[in-house]
């Protein structure tokens, strides 16, 4: 493994609860190389599973978040000018494809339906990437796998993956964690104690039913730490979750107050 | 037959279960270098024909994923700065015509009609290709050949090849293969037994009578085969099914509740 | 004349057979450099007709397929950096301006109107062609023409040539030669006989009457040349006219079926 | 005057016959060094005027035909690159502002208004022209003259120049010859009889009758010009109007029709 | 104060006639750099007053006609390839803040409304411009000022400063001069007599009466100046203020017409 | 710390009047390196906030006004040609990660929110930034935080964050201060007496009142402190308001009337 590509590989063991066979059937793809889909709303781990998946697998992870302003040249690489005229430089996906990375492509409804046309060789049983600015032709490396995120919530019909795209890749539902489990993690991650950890999520719950009635999304897992820590550190939990779940989530004065109402009920 | 190009060669034979007289055909309008389209549904083929006929006539096969951002240049060419100034570098396109490959236009309706223009001097009795910008003419190759695939189920008004692009090429139709070839297809693919192969098959069938009402494209053969090879290496039918074939083919919870019966009817 | 230009003289005498007094009006347009625009439909011959023409005339004849990304560089030319810095390249228009060629934009309604604008200098009396970026004025050679072609049939409001673009031109229609004659070219260029060539063409214009009611364009002379090769090679004439010419015509399955009922009552 | 300007004086005197006081009201304008618009429709003189008037007035006339892509950069001028680095490259409007000549911007409204923001400094008291690319402010030489043209009967709201734009310029109007002027220019410039000229303007007077009943324009006097010249080459007049007056102006059929009609109640 | 900016110094006293306390005011603007906004109609003198300004207060006056394709860098500047590799060019506004000159953004609605963006940190106490390519954090000259003008008659909702802009300016109103002072300018200006002046300024008056009804905007004084030179220099005036004042106004003919009649009106 | 960072440093301590318990919970998020949003009208202080935190808690302050056609690479950085080929120059937000700064992102929705998801990685417990191009990974700076500021009045759903990003940061509300806070914040700027600051507070009030009614947005204090500075510099009260406050505002006749009305009122 080259010296670019091992400061890839993840340090130390992440802290993730799995909530079902999710290990198991990402490691049977893994197996069969499969490349992979993760779906599910922001905030509910799915990175975090990613990282936790790279470490137990011991292969290097290459994320990249995807915008719209993302190109082919990219994810594959380009020519760059140098004192001896351009030299080719291996773009993300080239990179883990040459060196047998797993390649995260988070969010990846924001890219350019077009621009993703570029890894269909690399996942079909080629398993070729075509370098056609550079006239070659990379076969990928044993290890590399693909793995993409998305958030169907959010999926519009112009922001949906073509169905070219999405058969050939298998994928893995992705929830907020329940209850119980969900408080762990928060007093786990933030320092608080177990009582302020369930409050928190008591609230969380509630904010979820309003999704679709208002709020675009729920408080998700990484709003609750935020305002668990805050808490933790001495801040008063009203002033907490406004500053770390209710004023990040929506600028509508009605539903600031509804959530209000939430943090008053469940730290009366 | 230069280095770079021999890269493109086809090392061994590919699995190809012919379905009818493509074969023939195909050969018949090589042997006339007639320009081909090959029409047909995501995963059902196209890609393995290509290369089970480019081994069969020992030519190299150059394959471009279309995508919008493609321009003329990424197909003919572009000039790049070396260290002895410019220097010209041929495209998938002018290598192919240069030296004789095949040259495989995937998902071709993902291009940019205008681009595709570019084709066109090559797809008459000319069989030229100006490069403009080089001030070079191109003769192509005796055994060059251009080929284009698509899937008519896709195509909307707006992404429909112009009728001056079409008219200048013969055309194949593909189909998923009929049960017992597919079957047969998913067993030698997947290494799973025979009875697995027909079941999933079987799920596959129910899945595309579902297409336009709801799902915009049924299970393919390619994720049969990624199904099946999970079965094989020992997960069970249903999460095997839901993770390589339902969960990638949609988000909504009552298609996917009702491909979930599907799987429960063949796997009982 | 340089050797650049000279590559693009015709070598040898294309088959091209008159329909019309087409040939001795464009020697009088000729004779007075009268810029041309051929008006036709796909396939009926304007790009042979200029070719045999550019023979008849002795002339380089330099073709450019037009689409919407053309800028006028493509047109005039740009600054190529080299290893003494940038360096001047002629476009196809001033190099056919330069050197005395007949500059033919084929499909000229594909590009973009305002790029068309550079043309005007060289269409009227002036026959000038200022090379801002270069700042240099070509006055053309004496032997300089310039000819246009497009498909009427397609024109939208949106892509129809501007005004004061089409009065700087004259004009002459094309049409698919009549049936005999029709049926002589396509034994002539397939090598077939008489008998298939005649019943192709039967099918064509059966096909053509179907336009405008759900078929965009007919089966073009082209088209009858591919299918009428295949049989010759010694394909059965329905699958040889699915190949050449239904199947790429349309997706349509009614309409294939139609196309499909033509081929039998001719064939039958 | 330096060399590169010199090329730009025109040679020999340009035929032009005066329709009214527009040649003397141009000199009084240019005495104040007013800049001008010149507008009529297309083909009825505006540029061979404008070439009268720099050869009366013995300045370099520079024209730029506008179009939608042209920057500010194709105006002023911008950085190429060299052996020696970068070198300044003056822009036609440039050009024209340092060293005296007059500048034409033919079909203005095609250009980008935004664009031709960059003239307004020159056009008022001030007679300057900011470089700011090049940090260099010029005054423009006391010969400078900008003249601009456009064709009031095409444009569209979306094509007109702003007022603050136009409120800069003075107007001259032209209009096509009446009659006599007309077939005395016809047959000046193409060599026919004065009967066949006379036919033309005929027939051109009644194509001007259907602008706007389906002709977006009439036949202009340089197609009358190019139909005369080929009937005075031999040409049969049918076959000569048809060609370099009606195919050009329409697609129509009915149209045609019409128009044919014309030519054979004034060549009968 | 070096020498590139010295160029931008007024060298001699612009004629402004002052029609109210804007010199005064101005002044005091100036004397606490609060940046300013100049309201008005197109050639009422705005320019001329930012002349007056800079003349008076001893400033260099560096000038930007906006338009819609002027980006940051346009303002801030931009690296310029050279011999010795790339150098960092100062633009107008960063030039202006560096030495202390007034910076006059002309008709800034025509730029797009994010380019402005930049000169926010320069117009709140803060004074800086961060140069972000050039790493390099500019503090604004003691003397520095920006200037700003547009048109309010023209401003659509799409071409509107933003609040966040405009909150950061002072703004003063111009008005065309009231008609005894109008006049006095346009006989200054152009050297005719009193009479004509009194004549032009009526005719004026009467158009900008047609404001909004029909009329996208009146006769301005830069107009009338323009028709008193014609006239003072032999011109008679109805074709003076055709060629000067109307013709450039409109292609309407009935406003044409009802323009002639108020010219008649006066010159009788 | 290295030298290009501390110029980043606030020298002085800014003046900042606290209206309730922002400091504490900014600092007590900086803490946790929690990313926060600022939210609140124009001029009501936000960037003042933010200097004055970053003077409290001593670390550089990058500021980047936010526009939209700010890519990625603005932010992160580019590669910049040099005698020596390309060299990397970090953008901004590079800068402050790497050296451990704050960047604040000003006016963030102005931004497209695709080019925001680069920084999702250094806003969640990674803390890193990928430079893609560079194939660099960036570990945070323990000292680095993210601060981006709003105004919510003005978003539009086109121009909303993204609930991904969102969920990312902390959130503080800000608004004008409470007039007796205004009134003493207006004259320390200003240096105006106590009874002026008071008036021009009153006028203020009633003009948000208007916002929603025909205003955009009301008079911002930083409007309030220049229309103060011109009344303590000698300036008539009227004409500094107008100056300062009402004509910046609006171009409506209507409205200018009213907010007149409100001037008399408070200054009679």
């Amino acid at each position: 493994m080259n010296h670019q590509i091992q400061s890839y590989l993840i340090k130390e063991e992440p802290f993730y609860r799995a909530s079902g066979d999710e290990v198991e059937l990402f490691e049977a793809a893994y197996a069969l190389r499969t490349p992979m889909i993760l779906k599910g709303p922001t905030g509910c781990g799915k990175t975090r599973f990613m990282e936790a998946m790279a470490w137990r697998l011991k292969r290097p992870l290459i994320t990249l978040a995807c915008n719209e302003d993302m190109t082919a040249s990219d994810l594959v690489g380009r020519y760059l000018l140098d004192a001896e005229g351009t030299v080719w430089k291996d773009g993300p996906l080239t990179l883990a494809a040459r060196h047998g990375a797993i390649c995260y492509l988070d969010e990846v409804v924001e890219a350019r339906q077009d621009t993703l046309v570029v890894i269909h060789p690399l996942t079909d049983d080629r398993r070729i990437l075509p370098l056609d600015k550079r006239g070659e032709l990379i076969h990928a490396h044993p290890d590399f796998q693909l793995v993409m995120s998305y958030n169907p919530g959010y999926q519009s019909a112009a922001k949906d993956l073509k169905q070219s795209t999405k058969q050939r890749f298998g994928a893995l539902d992705f929830q907020y964690p329940e209850a119980t489990a969900e408080a762990e993690i928060v007093s786990h991650e933030s320092g608080c104690d177990d009582d302020t950890a369930a409050r928190l999520v008591g609230i969380a719950h509630r904010s979820r039913a309003l999704r679709g009635r208002g709020l675009e999304e729920g408080i998700s897992t990484r709003m609750l730490i935020r305002a668990a820590s805050l808490i933790a550190g001495g801040i008063a939990p009203l002033a907490a979750c406004r500053l770390a779940m209710t004023k990040p989530l929506t600028d509508d004065d009605d539903l600031l107050r509804a959530l209000d109402g939430f943090i008053d009920a469940h730290f009366r």
